[in-house]
Order: structure tokens, then sequence, then C-alpha cells
């Protein structure tokens, strides 16, 4: 089968035949339909990424290993099955949970693969889905997909899965107030979610008109371009002037995090999604002074995983597919991406 | 009545003779038996404390009007009652609640008055039990007390619940690691409370040889000596390097901060609840990376008060009073605690 | 002022005259704009209601006292306030929680007042809203309602909060299924909040073909005659053979729960909601190998029916207003609603 | 290797040897130390059990199919692991988790494989520890046991798990009463559970005074002969005439029920454990008036496992083995648990 691989990192990925591996036990091999293309598949191109400080943080360092078939955002059809596999047949169509646990860590006894102490995740650190055909560990990290579209389903498993665990987490309740900060893919699909599953006032907050006119259409009350205005001042007017119930801050960076803790009302709490780096100076007798919680979302379980499927079937969110490549064009869809000349979402179809 | 009050801030309290109120609706008047002396009377009396950076918060501002009886951890009997009080007799001994809401806010609504938008606690925004009477705003904010000793009870109405509501929020499973920072008054109560209500390993931090080994002796099972250890080090090579599920710091400044962030697992909890000041230089991508949540805890609810006697009941906390006053003597009580020279808990028995 | 009171059960109320009460403390006089004229309000007028097996069960054996003006269903204005209320301002419009508990109770202190173990509910152990005034004990009984119309919110205290428990309680994740019993008023409130707060499939089910048109223009999926079709083998059908993850059914009677059991899923939840009197014959291993759990629901909390007029100011829910009485015909929309003239809900306007 | 098999129901298992599996993917081969001899076991061999109505409810029609290896409660030491195994060295001493299930279904989802709509039971659905050797599906499922003794260990796998997770669904606050009727083993156990893991009065139900003697000993506070005493009279008695917040029904039959549902107080709830039959007249309209909740809980889910060895390996609880068998002895170990001669537990050492 054909793969496109990261042989050496910050070299071209090369498009070779590998050998098809043959699925025992609860294995499944996946024949890949579409691969979305992340942006974390290029910091494993480049081999790492500026953490805090501007260090750079090696993903060899993290237990990556190379060559790698890169590409964690998978959906497809069953083409071969291990023989303890059951409840799925040849030919369904499926999405690829890719968060894969080591499975006795703590995290992995509730179902937090996705925060696993030694994780094995699919296109990372297992071979991924810029490839014709992958292996999946087992037939329970598969979400059938039914009719619903493969290229509009594979964000679903990264940037789809982690705004949805963002508002899970956020969980606020009729007529309070939740914040999403950001108004990029992540961002204005939680303003999607936020609507689906909560009846809170949905307020956005962005430097752009136009994404902020766009998160408005999808659902969201109220928009604040904190370009021109004060954020803080924006949400404490909505609010009464108490805050907002929860944020959550995509960017999560040194300009955003100042503004988002202080637009918390008492009891408020933060969800820290962005990884683009810097640090916060935090006050620390408000935290328990204002009973305020800090919390971090990556990712998110597959439980969530087949929830968000559902939601999507029924219509509920829209996943923007504006670029498709096939697998020869791999290197293309990366440089694609990394001078940012992809708007939406690109996929792989191999 | 005769009442100890502060008439304004940073002179003697006057020991005064007030007009007796009469209980209407379910007002409950109590008869003091016990009142505990707090730090938080020292901050009333000196109107305000140091917060963050060095900047003096006046208790003025956050809505505190003088005259005021102080006083919030108070043991005593029903004296009167209004004409809807049911379920309590004159007599009665009590417990009473402190951390009194408006009634309507969101925190209110979820029993969470002590994190109230508009409190209206006892002893700091209306008279409190340095009296010989205490005007009780209801029968519900009382918890009977039967044979308990009054003043062992007071001061579970602040430090005992703002243990308890800690350890609750830190909430390990079996074989988790609990640390807990500070081993004061507080640290010690959280000691013996994750004994009671958890099965985790406890561990706890301190500079003081003689704080830990009394921590031992009431319940830790690990002992680790800040000033001497890294204890980072500490806490990852009793969790074989992963870190620990949960950390209470009961300090909670500028020094003790980084190493409890730093002792965190993967999906840990860093429970902050000490009011020294001070603040903490934040690494963002951090807590969304490693999925951890920082979240304060203050007083507690009248839901845990009850459930907190309970548990004193059954002999499983020991509270130490050290040093006992009369309401003439009440100046005494706060120069001795302002100076240091109060071990354990002093009480005034009007 | 003016006010229809039951004198003595089974006699016409009498309207009369009597003293305005002077509120205290934090009671609140509410002048009434409208109140709901409710099943159980005939209940308290025929001094009881049929129990299992027959028997009468009387109001006066559960500690209600005659004379007593109805009336748990109030919308109105704030007309006068004790001294220590807050928040609220004289002509404010405001719905009344009238499920109010003693207080200390283990119900009462997490905010359940509705299941108190002595409970003090307004129209039912005090006097209520077939009156020009009432006087609420607490303004922390008072949810604003804005503009919100009174008639359609009077009811929202009772059978909206009641389907808005039913559905919390069966809480359904996305492409789960709930079926409802019973496409009464109970009925199509919960559909339709099953819809505002869920991304469950909804089915109905109910042996009126009118009234399973209407529940699905509201928002059910699937509707199923009871009469015409068996619903265990109906909700089978549609669930792949495993059954319903949960039920809640609104009759809850001897025909109905057989079938309401039999259809629920491994892990499957039923909300018993009805008080139309039977028994069940219950299978008792089944209900640990299937890992099934029973549950009550009995009107709800007050911190639900902040959220349940928060969704219903959205536009969320529909509720009928078809008949409107002045006080003085109080008796006669008793009589009305006792031989069934009366579809949907009719309220009195002092 | 050798194994103890059931070829055909109601026949002496056949001791024979068997291929010795290889394992594949992260499947581990297990050398059982100890293999515990469960009623259910006993199920298998005679193919069926007495259902309601005294149906006979044969095991084959529930997906059982011979031969098969029985045992279930399973401790060892890893013999050989497949090529995905991590965490995991040969030799480690482990409790084999058996509840597994097929892995997609809601329970599986979210961990709770033993309530799988497909369970694939080790010694049930396939091989088990009537052997020299088991092969286990995955390394999750397996927790290690140190030191532990394995004898100890088997039963906490079955018996002390389905405790465990029935103490935890009954999950009773400070100074609540958590009835636990029936003090053969289950009840022991959950008598010691409850001790470990809440600060609930515990009060023991049994018509058996030795039985009552020994759960004082190991915890109970309250002690009632059903024999001699009413139960429900003894609970109100002890809880001012309110009732028990919890009761776990380890009977679960016609006779315990009604006084296990007569004695919940309001918001009570019932856990139903026992599989000995029957049926009860359940009041319907009592469920929602009283808030009242009836739930069954049957074996447990891995992480309740993980906790369980946990609190055991602190000596929290004891486990009676009493008796020894070889795999040669197998079936006699069958004969002797049927003819009702073992007290405690009896082990297989093969």
């Amino acid at each position: 089968m054909k793969a496109a691989r990261i042989i050496k990192t910050k070299e071209p990925l090369k498009i070779e035949e590998v050998n098809v591996p043959k699925p025992k036990n609860d294995q499944v091999l996946v024949r890949v339909q579409s691969a979305g293309v992340c942006h974390s598949d290029l910091h494993l191109w480049e081999g790492g990424y500026a953490g805090p400080q501007g260090v750079f943080m090696k993903v060899e360092d993290r237990g990556v290993k190379f060559p790698l078939t890169p590409g964690h955002e998978i959906a497809g059809t069953i083409e071969d099955m291990g023989e303890n596999v059951t409840g799925f047949q040849t030919g369904d169509r499926v999405l690829v949970y890719p968060w894969i646990g080591e499975g006795t860590c703590p995290a992995c006894r509730v179902g937090e693969e996705n925060i696993c102490d030694a994780p094995r995740s699919i296109g990372v650190y297992q071979d991924g889905g810029y490839s014709e055909l992958v292996l999946v560990p087992s037939h329970k990290y598969l979400v059938k997909l039914g009719d619903y579209d493969p290229n509009a389903a594979a964000s679903l498993a990264c940037s789809g899965l982690t705004a949805y665990t963002a508002v899970k987490k956020a969980s606020c309740l009729p007529s309070e107030t939740m914040v999403i900060v950001g108004a990029g893919g992540l961002g204005l699909m939680a303003v999607q979610l936020a609507k689906a599953v909560t009846n809170a006032r949905i307020a956005i907050v962005d430097i752009d008109d136009k994404k902020l006119a766009e998160a408005k259409r999808l659902g969201a009350h109220e928009t604040i371009n904190s370009g021109t205005t004060d954020p803080v001042k924006g949400i404490k007017d909505i609010t009464g002037g108490l805050g907002a119930e929860a944020v959550i801050d995509f960017v999560n960076n040194s300009r955003t995090i100042p503004n988002s803790f202080n637009m918390l009302r008492k009891r408020g709490k933060l969800v820290m999604v962005g990884l683009f780096g810097g640090s916060y100076e935090l006050n620390l007798p408000l935290v328990p002074l204002r009973a305020l919680t800090l919390t971090g979302a990556y990712t998110g379980k597959f439980a969530d995983l087949v929830e968000l499927v559902a939601i999507a079937k029924q219509g509920k969110v829209q996943s923007v597919v504006s670029r498709k490549f096939s697998l020869d064009e791999a290197n293309g869809a990366l440089e694609e991406l990394k001078t940012g000349k992809i708007i939406g979402r690109a996929v792989i179809n191999p």
C-alpha cells in the first residue's frame, strides 16, 4: 500500500510502498477515504514547536519515532478485521478515534485515553492516515458514520472533539453567559456546539469583524471585537457587572488570558485550550477569594466523539472542507497549510 | 446585652451594652457559649490586609460597615426564636453557619451561600459572636451540637469547614496521592479529614519537622520537609515519577505554588486555599497539554458543615483550643493572636 | 384583601376579606396577577384523593389545615417587602416558587426543598394565590419575570417544573432514545424541554393520534399509538432491539408501567411521575441483572425553576392558557376543571 | 496445559489437556495461582438457574457455549504477553478483571463493561480460571497485586466488586444511615467497605445472631434481627421515624424487599443486588411522592476493581478463604459448594 511518510524531520514526506498490516485479535484495517491535514502534522514534520520562552520543544523528546506516517483525522471503510472483532462488517464507513492510550493508567481506566500517561495516538506515536490503509488497534476506537460525509467527518476527531470537550467542561446553565475567545475554526465549532448542547447566552470575542459576523450567524448572541473594545468591560456590561460564568479561551496566550481571567464571575470557570504559548502572572489569593477554576481541555475522550458524531449527523455543526489533495500531493498540502493558504480545512483523499 | 465591638478600625474594641434583638419570622437568637478568635477578625480590626503587590485591601471597600461586632465562629444555645422556626427548641446547643448570602444569586441557589455575590456573613457584614447574644437570620443556618464541646465546635465553622471543602474538592480515590502543603492548623485538620473521607495516600509538606511529626501522628503517610528537600522531587519519587493526583496548598503564595504546580500528575488538581498573597507565572500551554485544573476553596457551604460536625462527633478530628478569654478580654485576645502568642485556637467565652 | 378560601372541604370556596399581612425580615408581599388552577387544588378542595387500592388519602392526614387559600402557581408584582430583602424592588414582576421546606432537613440543605420532610408549600400548607395578595416567606423564592407573560408563567411553577425535573433526571446523551409516555400537558411540555436541553431522539407514546401529532409538531421524532401498536415492540424496533436509555412515565399507573419497564435498555432509567395510583409486580432479579434504575420525580427545586424560566423566556416552550377567571369565579374554575372542560390551562386573574 | 472443563451441563467437569494459547497484540497469558469457586460456576455447571415464577433460565439461551473452562475469579502471574503489551513484565502478580465487554456499546464506552450489551466475560463466555493458564484479551484488564495474597484477592473480582459497587451506589454522607440487608459474604464485605469509604451509620439486618455479631465486629453500628424484630420499625426507631437514606439488599427477594422499600426515607435509595428471584408489588405513586430511587448493582467496572484492590492492600477488608482444592479436585469443590459445606470462600490452586 502507498503511504506519505516523514522519514526525517524537515525533509519532504516520502510517498512509498509499505507492507499491508494483517489485523489480529480485535485490530481493524481501515481503507482511508479522507485524512484531515492538521497543524500538529506540521509540528511533526518540523520536528517540534515553539514552547514557553521560545524554547523549541522536540517531538522526539516526547517519544515520537521516525519514520512515521502522520494523519490522526481519519475517515474510511473497513477493509479487514481481526478474529475477535464484533459489531462491524467489512465495508462499514467509520471515523477513527486516534487518541489511544496504553490502557491501564488512571485516565485510561475512566475512558479518558486522550490524556494517558503513555499515549499511543494514531498518526503521532503509530502510523496514521496519510496512507491508503491504516491499522487501528481495536474496533472499540471506531465510530460508525453511515451516510455522513467522510471529508466533513475527519476533523471531528481532532478540532471538533477539542471544541466539544471544552464546551462540556464549561457546562453553562440556561441564561448563564459562556464566552468563547477566538473565532477561528475551533471557536466557530464551539459556538455551534454551545448552541446545540446548552441554553446559555453565547458571547464571542475576536479581533476580526468578519469572523465575528460568522459567529453570529452560527448562533452567538453577543459579539465583542477586542481590537476596538475592552472585552472585560464588554462582558461586565452584558452581565450586570458580574462577569461570565465560563470562558473558553481557544487562543490561551499572554494577550488573551488576562482578559479571560478578569471577565470571570465569582465561581467562574476558565477553560484553557490554545497551545500558542506564553505565560500569565496569576494573582494567587483571587483564586480562592473568588472561588475560580482554571482547567485545561486537550482533544477528548472516545465517548464524547460518539456524542459529537451524533450531533453532527443531526446537522447541527458545519465543518468547511475547502481543499482536497491526493496522497501524492501530501507535501503540497502541508506547504499550503504552513503558508496560511488553507481557509477552513484541507483533507487528503488517498 | 454586652458586646465587644469595633467602633473604628485600629482602635480598641469597645465593650458596651447593646439592645437585645427580638427574633422575627424564622430568626433565632443564640446565647454565645464560645466564639473563636480568627485571623480574619484581625483584618477587620485593622481595616484590611495586604493584597497583591503589597496594596492594602480595605474591608470597607468590600462592603464592611462599622461599628461591628466581630466573631464568625459561634457555638451557643438557643435563647429565643421567631414565630416560624420549627425543628428547634429553646436551650438547644447549636453551631452557627456564618457564611450567609443574600439568597438569590447562582451560588445561593445551589446552597453555596459562602460564595454569594452579595454576602451577609455574620461577624463580617452583620453583628457576630463577640457578644452575649447573636441574632441568626434563620434556623436553617444552625447545626445541632448535642453534647459536642462548644469550644471545640466553634472553629469548625471557619477553619474546619475550609479544610473540609478543600479535601472534598481534591477528591482523591483509593491509592491516589493527596499532597497537603502547610502543616498549620488548617493543614493538620485537612490531614485528619483526608484520612476520614478518603483512602488516598496523604503526603504533607512543611518546613517544620515538629509539625510534620504531628501530621504523621494524625494520619499522614508521607512527610516532606521542603526546607531540606526538593518537594517536587520528593513527590515524584513516591509516585513513580508521575506526580500527585491532587495538591491542596494552604499557603498559596509565590514560594509554595511553583512546587505545588510542578508536582501535579497529568489530570492533576491544585486546590488553592491560602490568602497570603503573591503571584505565579503560569505556563499557559501546560494547562491544556497536561489537562490540569486549578481551583480555589473558600470556607464552605452549609451542607458541608453539617457533614463536618457529624465527622467531628465521631471523634475523627481534634481541634486544639489553647486559650480562653472572657468578653472583657476581647482586645487582649486579638493582641495575643496578632503577636503570634496563640498556639492552636483561642476562644472567647462570653 | 379579597381571597377565595377553602373553609371546609367539599364546600364552595368562600370569597372573603382577609387582613393584609405585613412582610417582616426577608418576607415579600406579592400582588397576584395570575394564579394557575391545578388538579391538586381540586384534591385540596375535595379533601384528598384516591390512593393505592382505592383508599381515600385525606390531605388533613398529611398536615393540611383549613381554612386555606389554595393556589401554588403564582405570578405577580412585588407590593411590599421586609427590611432584609435585597435585590428586588416594589413593582418587580415575579414568579413564586411555592415548594418551600422548613429549611434544615437533608433535602433542604441541598436546595431540594420540594421534597422536604416537613413541607410548608404555598397554597397547600400556607395561604396561596387565590387572593389579591400573597405573603412569600423570603425573596429567595422569587424568580424575576421581566416582560414574560404572567399567565404563561404561572404553570411553570408546577407542571412545567415537574416536566423539567423529569427530563433532567432522564438525562439522555446525543442519539440516545428518550421515551415520553403520555402526551397531555406534562408530556407535551416535556417534549419541548427534551428538545431544548438534549440532543436525544424523542419518542412519544399515547393513545390519542391528535395529541401525538401535536407532540410531533413540538419536536418528537417518533410517535407510537399504544392503543393500536405494542409500544414495547415499537421502541425495540427503533432501537435495534435494545430498548430506550430513558423512559419518563407521566401516567405511571398499572397499565403504562409494565410497558415502560419492558422497553428499557440495559442500564436504562425509568422516571416515574404520574400520581394516578395502582401498582406493578416488579421482577426483582431483573433490576440488578439489567442494571436498571427506577426513580421518582416530584415538582422540582428552586434552581431548576430559575433555569426553566430562562428557557421559557427564550421562547422554547409554549404553555397554553385557555381560560381566565376572576377571583369571584374561583368555584366555577374548579368545577370546570373537575368536569374536564378545561383544555390546556386555566388561570385566575384576581 | 491442564484445565477443568464443562463439556456438557450436569456432567462432571473433565480434567483435560488443552493447547496453550499464544498471546497476540495486547493479549496476556496468565498462570493461575488461585481461582475462586463461585455460585455462578454452579449455575454454568447445571446449565441455568431458577428465574422468576420458577422458570429455569438456561445459560445457553444467554449465549454461553460449551465446552467451557469456568472460573472468573482469577489471581496469578504473567506467563507471556503479546507484542503490544506495555507496563507489565513476565512474572508480575495480577488479578484478572473478568467482566469484559465487546467494547463499543454505551456501557463499554464509559468503562462499565460489566453491563455490556454483548458480554465476553472470562469464565462465562470464554475460557476461565479452572486451568493452569488463562488467556486475557488485553493487559488493560489486569490489576497488579504485588505482595497481596492471591487466594484472598481472587474473590475481590466478583463478590468483593459487587459489594463495592453497591456501597458506592448507596453513596451515604456522614451521619446518614446505610442499611445492609443480609450478613452473608457479600453483606459482611459491604459492612467493611462502607466503613472504609463512608462516615455513615451502618445498620445490618439478618436473621442470624452470629452473623449479626460478626457484622458488628467488622464495623456495623446497629444490628437488627429481622426474625425477631420488625426491621422497618427498627430502622424507623433509630432514625427519628424518618427512615434510612440508603438500603442495600443483598437478598433482593419477595420477603426482604417489602421491608427494604418501606424503611426508606424520602429521597432514599434502594440498591438491589441479590438474584434469588421473586417479585414485589410496587406501589406506583409512592415512588414520585417520596422521590425514591430503586437501582440495580451487578458486579462492577474495572476502575472500581482498581480502587477495591487498593483498599484491600490497606488491610481494610478481610476475605475468608476456608478451603483450597487442586485442579483435579474441581468437581469436588463444586459438589461441596452445592451441598452448602463451604463456609466463606473456596479456591482452586492449579
